[in-house]
């Protein structure tokens, strides 16, 4: 890696979980059009689960994920074991308040730290020029693009956009953790968000209003269980009253035991 | 400076506040002895301070610290402004639990996440290969040391011994606001804490009592208010209560008005 530096050559990484799919195939692919370099990080990170079962159920396919980034191009497939990024009691963390703290961050306590946490290591250990993040994790994006911004990571942080299935779904690793039926219903998230951008493009400037919508819609599928739905701005994710501008229509939902996350840009014409 | 690393030069950074002093200037010299070039940063952090007067008060003296750090040898002196530093709201800090929580961060509340905070952006701005801190800020070296090691920051922290006057006070850019008889006064913090070493030195093994005597020497001089005395690890900066190896012995005081902090390594034998 230090050889492609001193040769000049971008070095992009993508920094993933793992159980890589093709929205993570996204990412590989951008990063090898524009870099010369392309390395794939693969670890399950415990600091950012708040919730024991979810880290033990996590999908792991180091194998598959090895051959699809090598397929996609990408040169370096990096997958620490949990000794060697933590080989000490971790006692230091990057806290970005603010665009933590609502969304995920206040139903899931500590996340958002582990997050920041874990990709600040990985940006000093690979040193990249560009990292990619897909844009399903909206909040982790702005997580990451405001402590970079404020810690003065040398490092262009580029947002991917989602990639969905043909019936709407956004990928993701737990999407395999679905029951059948479960997967039936799951597309169900993605028409409500959509149902709220139209409304948002037709016109409706209060969100609580959109909200009511959205939720209203999902109330139908009573085997979905709504955490959050909200309407923020795209940059800090704070949730607005009323619509002025583009704003994320963003939600996690639980179904059979599985959370999911998603959200959709809504622009006002 | 991208010239300097292009051509292999190590780079060599020193972090300070300005209000350069000798202490400063060994810093400034080893850096210029290891490194192919050395930057002097100098800001006087408003986010590591507690108290606004003592910001307020903080001795400013770029143009005398400008030529002290040439003379030595330093190439660059990197003087930002607040808002160079800070152009937005800082929302992301690093937080180092642990060695950041007694002395000094019991009584300066957000300090040391402001001075790991500020530290690791220099870090990323100067991106350097070594940085040098002095001794005398010992629990501040022990929470950078820690950082860059639980953060992954390709950086060696090289530590520097404390440079003291003739008398014993430990250079700081804080001495020039005791006054003449104050001045005379300060040189007692050094001799407690030398007489707490010398009986370790000596044999004294429980902490209590090492500490206890330190304090009733210092009682004798009612111009000075302990803040704190402490026998502590030297890696962990936590209060030990008997001594089995190699402990630092550290200490805050007020001195008429005036913030005063020294510390000794006291070995066991």
């Amino acid at each position: 890696m230090s050889k492609a530096r001193r040769a000049g050559k971008t070095i992009g990484l993508v920094p993933t979980m793992g159980a890589l799919h093709a929205g993570h195939g996204r990412l590989i692919e951008q990063s090898v059009r524009e870099c010369g370099l392309t390395v794939v990080s693969v670890f399950v990170n415990s600091i950012q689960f708040d919730r024991q079962d979810d880290f033990d159920l996590y999908p792991r396919t180091l194998a598959e994920d090895v051959k699809f980034a090598e397929a996609l191009g990408a040169q370096i497939v990096f997958a620490p074991s949990a000794t060697e990024m933590y080989p000490h009691p971790q006692n230091s963390f990057v806290e970005v308040e603010k665009v933590a703290e609502p969304l995920c961050g206040k139903f899931r306590p500590g996340h958002f730290r582990g997050v920041a946490t874990v990709v600040l290591k990985l940006f000093h250990i690979v040193q990249p020029d560009r990292a990619y993040f897909g844009e399903k994790d909206a909040q982790q994006l702005a997580v990451i693009r405001r402590m970079v911004r404020d810690l003065n990571v040398p490092i262009e942080i580029v947002g991917v956009p989602i990639v969905r299935e043909s019936d709407g779904l956004a990928l993701s690793s737990r999407n395999r953790r679905l029951s059948p039926e479960d997967r039936r219903i799951a597309p169900v998230l993605h028409e409500a968000l959509e149902l709220a951008s139209k409304a948002i493009a037709e016109g409706a400037r209060r969100a609580p209003e959109v909200q009511r919508k959205a939720l209203a819609f999902l109330a139908r599928h009573p085997e979905i269980r709504v955490e959050y739905l909200e309407i923020v701005d795209p940059d800090e994710m704070q949730p607005v009253d009323s619509i002025t501008g583009p704003v994320r229509v963003a939600a996690a939902v639980w179904l059979g035991g599985v959370r999911l996350i998603d959200n959709v840009l809504a622009v006002y014409y």
